[in-house]
């Protein structure tokens, strides 16, 4: 006798192809909470039996399944949505049973029409009312059991009894009455719901190191408040800080990356832990744990959240390297591996060991890294590298802090080849470092955002645009043209919903390029700085401007409502964002050509739009300072982008 | 803590989307022996770390894995083929590990490039050696024992030992070393590979019954060897008889599915099971159980197999009915409800119920029924309607009768909707019918043929290509014309490897359409037929002649190497079939207007056929008697057809 364990056994449908799905149900798609999921699944059953198809989702670790019911898209195809009313990580799956009163009642319905003779077919009918009645509890069996026994009750008339057969009330009684011995489960599925800020978030990073009084003394939290105004002026709402911990003494970096530095340097905050303590511990020239706190507090008073940048790795110093020996690599000389990424050297820094046999206690310890500062009141995190530790690891820590910790957001640092960046997203990260960088002309731009935007990516990864950071120093940043900055910015503004600048260097323009490298000359990641926040020529008020139009229209705020225009001008990238409904519409024009005019006709997806091809309608400028309003006609419009004047065109449309 | 149960550990290395492979490894794809199956997938880990990728493979049951290194295609994914020397379900899966040895080689390598320190380096290269020397046994073990304490003698030369670090039988050796603790693996995928017979198949249906001396006299399996002969020079190498049961006597049919049979009415031979017994048993008019095999072994003696038509369903007077009451469906006045098919009635057939309870019992019982034939000596069966009983049954049955039985073959007659016939395709049946006989133009069959061939369903569904059946006759084939018949059927055996037909109506053109219905009259379904075998006017020898053309052409003997030319004429349709190395290369041309004389211009697909357009070549029509051979240049050429003549040419391409 062959083995009939894990048969389905009595359950005659199949469900197959649930999509969305990532892997079969290894990782989980993302969704912003209050957007809907539209879930499509094939079902069929043998015979000519109906079939009952539903959308089955819970809460994960919850054991009861909220049901909604599929329609019919033909071909055997089904499709609904769900969206719940609080984050979390969720499950779904899709349910398939026999349809047996409906598929009687079709039965039925035919011999009527046939003239056949219908008393045992309304019997037969009786019964499968009554079995459901069995399943059923308390007002639910109360009725199905009386529905039941008049349609068997030979007193009253056939048409009577048709007439009972067809209520509706019965039809919806009984489709929620479902035998679980019958009913087919497809496999199970995760989705993540995240919180609104997962969506759409604007990043400021300073160093509050740099916050001090002069260039010579250690700034402090304290002092870093001091930004907060401004920043919240400008329209951010995320300031991450490089990492506050401890930084190591031995091996310790000096300015531009020096390998001999002087007793006064302050060494590289990614260089992490000391004698004073690691990961859990904050550097004491910033200040105290309750100093940190306060920050938070007053950022909160913003409506600003505080991100920590995490870096899982250690300077010589950190204790850890004592405590868990086994947690790094030995040498044969005595010594431990310092990190390499050839051509570049961290001689300050040691990699964990992640193939460590101890990798248990490792795991579990870098994970409480996070489960304490979340404690603190930190609920974003930057993380640095993700894809030079265990890409498993990352999926089971993000994974489990989810759990218990919906609200927690994770921004991966991870500047590699696709599978890996993807594989962070997949593996639970919310947001993603991107090439948006060096992607510096409008086919190459639209080509990515089309590639993050319209392939199976949309379903993990969200994307972060950021012109600059600490490390990269893009030549076309390297010359101080406000065109450029702020064509930049536009840009990562309104193509992803998810961005942020290095400031306040980004700001007053006042990146110092290194020799042929992408990177800062006397870069703050070494140095202590002084910088002039109110230097003249800044940028503040256009990122202001900008900020504001993403703060007050909705359809900057998610990443995926973009279609994109054409131009017979190869200088001008042009792209409409709007949201669900289209009562916001934004059309966004960019001259790539940072020091010339350019002009020419902008052709734009009409039919995304809802426009009619004759129809007149209004663009309005919100990124001029003076609004202008133009009336424009048709697929091809003329525009006129002067750099010295403007980089873009931020039209708000109007139907006229 | 947070569990830690099944997460990945020390695997660092990440397996993903192995192609080909069906609903995450739940049904297997299938092969046919002496083809290898070229796998993809993507991996990748953390880091710079080089990784060992393979492609592992065994007989399902098997505990050892063959391992085959996989070859980089760039872009983190990679490629293998496998090909086993016997039939079988196999399952195979892909294997990811860190490459350590790879991985210091190609930094000690940038190192020595430098001028770097190598001491330290070599002592860690040898540890490394060392590591894998533990895992080792036998003289690979001496070997990288030798291996490692040559790189860790500081006695040699720093050269000597990067000689040694260089060489190649080293890289070979500790390659195939793998730490199972460090090594991620895929999901395991099941295949099947199936024998030749599954994949090129020419069936011939023909009911025994009807093969005795007269009309009214019932022939044997005795009587039906007589046929053998001239089945066997027509080129078929299946044939296959309508169950060959005792047939029920409650609701028996008279001819032309009448309800009202005369004592002398045969019935139809679906309505199965009598008193003498059920679907282990045999019509005694039609001879024994020794009958039987005796007429296996004489058409074995031709190289022809004998399926077997497999019925799920019972008459009325069947064992079963009475031996095992709850697998029917029981109607509130004491009758079992019969099977319909709307507007069909099958009055004489009771459906089996798969959501009875006793559903453990009856798939052990139908998959014994598989069991009983096969140990008869039967190794096809072509099974009726099996889209009308549970498809997870078919699942579970056909899979385990693979495990014991892998040259079992079985043909699902399914004329239902895609999914449903994919499924059972998935499920495990070898072939499928398909709805070729309803493609009645060069569009819609181009359209169906790449439907079959381009999409997904190639990787399971093998399409089998009937022209008629003893329940479907065209419109087409009502009209007995000679082009008609043979242009379908040269269709059918060019477009499939599996093809067939039922006979002896179709070579004689026989048939007699019962009024308005795609059926035939007088069906031999119901009654017994005396044919007339060598009626003057008959198809057998060009019937022959396309055989022959199969038989010794590889091209024909597979389904998926096609590729489509065009033509200016739309009743042209037009196909290369070749054979992987091109050394078989045939070109099929029909006309599909089966009533007029059609000429035009064919385009040739001539990069598939591996000729440059200026290149001369010959076609040689084989199935034209006098083998006419023409001089063909250039991608498009000149046919003319004339169907008084005939509808096609199967042209033998030679490269001149």
């Amino acid at each position: 006798m062959s083995s009939l364990r894990n048969a389905p056994g009595r359950r005659r449908v199949i469900v197959e192809n649930v999509r969305p799905s990532l892997d079969g149900g290894k990782y989980p798609i993302k969704r912003v909470i209050g957007d809907a999921i539209s879930v499509q699944a094939a079902a069929f059953t043998d015979s000519h039996d109906r079939i009952n198809v539903s959308l089955l989702h819970r809460l994960t670790g919850s054991s009861e399944w909220v049901r909604t019911p599929m329609r019919s898209l033909g071909n055997d195809e089904y499709e609904a949505e769900f969206q719940p009313w609080e984050i979390g990580l969720y499950e779904y799956a899709v349910s398939g049973s026999i349809d047996h009163f409906g598929s009687w009642l079709h039965g039925f319905a035919r011999k009527a029409e046939s003239g056949a003779p219908l008393e045992v077919e309304l019997l037969i009918g009786g019964d499968i009312i009554l079995a459901a009645a069995k399943r059923a509890t308390g007002d639910e069996k109360k009725h199905l059991l009386k529905f039941g026994k008049s349609l068997k009750n030979e007193s009253k008339s056939v048409n009577e009894r048709i007439e009972i057969a067809r209520d509706e009330d019965l039809k919806w009684l009984i489709s929620r009455i479902v035998d679980a011995k019958l009913e087919a489960l497809s496999p199970i599925y995760p989705i993540l719901f995240e919180r609104k800020l997962a969506a759409f978030s604007t990043w400021y990073e300073y160093f509050p190191r740099s916050c001090g009084p002069d260039a010579s003394t250690h700034g402090t939290f304290h002092e870093a408040k001091n930004r907060l105004y401004e920043i919240d002026r400008m329209g951010f709402n995320i300031v991450y800080f490089p990492p506050i911990h401890p930084i190591g003494k031995s091996h310790r970096k000096g300015k531009n990356n020096s390998l001999t530095p002087s007793e006064f340097d302050v060494g590289s905050p990614w260089a992490i832990g000391g004698k004073e303590g690691g990961h859990k511990d904050i550097l004491s020239e910033l200040g105290t744990l309750e100093d940190y706190k306060s920050f938070i507090q007053e950022a909160a008073s913003y409506e600003i959240e505080v991100a920590m940048d995490i870096a899982f790795q250690c300077s010589p110093d950190h204790p850890w390297v004592e405590e868990h020996p086994e947690w790094f690599k030995w040498r044969p000389d005595g010594t431990v591996q310092y990190a390499e990424n050839p051509p570049k050297k961290y001689q300050d820094i040691l990699p964990i060991n992640f193939e460590t046999e101890d990798w248990e206690n490792l795991w579990q310890e870098l994970k409480s890294v996070f489960d304490y500062w979340i404690e603190v009141g930190v609920k974003v995190f930057r993380v640095d590298n993700p894809h030079t530790k265990s890409l498993a690891f990352w999926n089971w820590c993000i994974i489990e802090i989810k759990k218990e910790h919906p609200e927690a957001i994770f921004l991966a640092e991870a500047f590699t080849v696709p599978k890996r960046k993807y594989n962070l997203a997949k593996g639970g990260f919310t947001q993603g470092y991107t090439y948006f960088t060096w992607r510096n002309n409008p086919s190459e731009m639209r080509e990515y955002v089309q590639e993050l935007t319209q392939s199976e990516a949309k379903e993990f990864f969200w994307p972060n645009f950021w012109p600059n950071t600490p490390d990269i120093l893009h030549e076309d940043l390297q010359v101080k043209n406000r065109a450029t900055y702020m064509g930049r910015y536009i840009l990562a503004a309104t193509l992803s919903s998810n961005t942020g600048i290095y400031g306040p260097a980004f700001e007053l323009m006042d990146h110092e390029p290194f020799p042929g490298k992408e990177e800062n000359n006397n870069s703050e990641k070494y140095e202590l700085k002084q910088w002039d926040w109110d230097k003249s020529g800044n940028l503040k008020d256009d990122i202001a401007r900008v900020n504001a139009i993403r703060n007050s229209h909705p359809a900057l705020q998610r990443t995926f409502n973009i279609a994109f225009g054409n131009s017979d001008n190869p200088h001008f990238i042009c792209y409409l964002k709007q949201n669900f409904d289209r009562t916001d519409q934004l059309l966004i024009i960019v001259n790539m050509d940072w020091t010339h005019t350019q002009s020419g006709y902008v052709h734009l997806p009409l039919d995304h739009m809802g426009i009619d091809h004759n129809q007149s309608f209004s663009v309005r400028d919100l990124y001029d300072p003076s609004e202008s309003e133009y009336t424009w006609r048709g697929h091809s419009n003329f525009v006129k982008l002067d750099p010295k004047v403007s980089p873009a065109h931020i039209f708000k449309i109007r139907h006229l």
